[in-house]
């Protein structure tokens, strides 16, 4: 295997025989982004564009799931850039998805990009100096806004979105109030949420949300969504977003 | 009786013996009452506003539920005021709740008022010029944005509320968006929401919110509330907010 480093591993998608390289230690892709590719609604044809995009998890499971003309991934460490491009060549679908080392506060960078159809992003969650952080650090930078914050993120997709381009974001329910104010502020009026609940008796642990650059005022709040059922397993929809690789 | 106009029944409210005039056709309380009157944290010796108060159904559970010092209700329509005036004689309640006639967009009025330690609100629902309306008709005022919009209704909170006093709504769930944003607008900080949803399978059809007058950034989204369980039966906790007048 040429394509892994030492402490790396290959994890199986389990979505047409595609695979992703990872460290063994630092960031792993969890359900998260698996939600995330599921809750997106991306079209024959369309241009994608993922911001923070890590490892590339996000375009190589859309890649799976979607028929999208391009789906681009936007990544601002080094590190991250060249394990995804690795595991784009090891999936030999380097010819639709591309990696972008660069920094999604860079506007310059951004201005010069095509619009894109859709934005994804599974961005750092945790508030700027909250919380033990190192600057320097990897795993660190992929989940605290050392580097960004949820701002950044909301001005940047403004800026690569197409007119009634979606975007599609996953977070923290603490910090929905937060979302809706600054999707609103930039124009991406907030259209479809769906609440990720453990279980029906926990609060939600994620909110998947869905805007619409330029659109109007109307929010669809979705069924929610369990990870468990009342067994302790996983749901049937999770099996269903896990196991299904069409839509 | 002579408390009862033609046209009109007495409910029974199962708490402490407490009853509610209400119309046979036309505006009677709903489910949503109930849930806002159970999700507000009401605490002894508090002051209470109740606006857009109609019958006075939220001010008389309160009553039931709490150790507030006072509750008021404010309504615009005269019709309801008489009523739930004639409500409060009928359970001898008079001395700790009064309903106000008045219009929450009347700022001098609210601005003679003194400032409470809590303010709830079930306000009209849809938006306005939205669904066949007939501003004359009071169902319609009770229910659709003719005499008021939420703006309105959260600019009246804030001049009303003291500082760090609580803010309690219910409301549909594709307002969400708009009611952050205003929330954040008057400086009423969204602290705590909660959907509720008619079973684990279905969208929510109402949300209930709390804000925090001068409230500092981080919001709780609480475990979900399902109105019936997987059988079609009221769920345990639809049942208990129901059934226990302790708190």
């Amino acid at each position: 295997m040429t394509h892994l480093l030492p402490g790396e591993t290959l994890e199986d998608l389990d979505r047409n025989g595609l695979k992703i390289i990872q460290k063994e230690k630092g960031f792993r892709f969890g359900v998260d982004a698996v939600l995330l590719s599921d809750f997106a609604k991306v079209k024959k044809r369309d241009h994608v564009m993922d911001l923070c995009t890590g490892t590339g998890i996000i375009p190589i499971l859309l890649f799976g799931k979607t028929e999208a003309e391009e789906i681009m991934g936007l990544e601002i460490q080094d590190e991250f850039v060249q394990m995804a491009k690795r595991s784009l060549a090891l999936n030999e679908i380097e010819k639709k998805v591309r990696i972008l080392h660069g920094d999604l506060k860079d506007i310059d960078l951004l201005k010069g990009l095509p619009k894109f159809n859709v934005v994804t992003v599974n961005p750092p969650y945790k508030k700027e100096n909250s919380g033990i952080i190192n600057e320097k650090d990897a795993l660190t930078i992929a989940r605290h806004e050392v580097s960004l914050n949820l701002e950044d993120v909301v001005r940047a997709a403004q800026l690569i979105l197409k007119d009634n381009g979606r975007f599609y974001m996953i977070h923290r329910p603490e910090r929905l109030a937060d979302i809706m104010t600054l999707l609103r502020k930039y124009k991406i009026e907030p259209k479809r949420i769906r609440m990720v609940y453990p279980n029906t008796k926990k609060p939600p642990t994620m909110v998947l949300v869905e805007g619409l650059r330029g659109g109007g005022e109307f929010l669809k709040v979705e069924a929610p969504l369990f990870v468990y059922d009342d067994e302790g397993n996983y749901s049937d929809e999770i099996r269903r977003i896990y196991g299904d690789d069409r839509r």
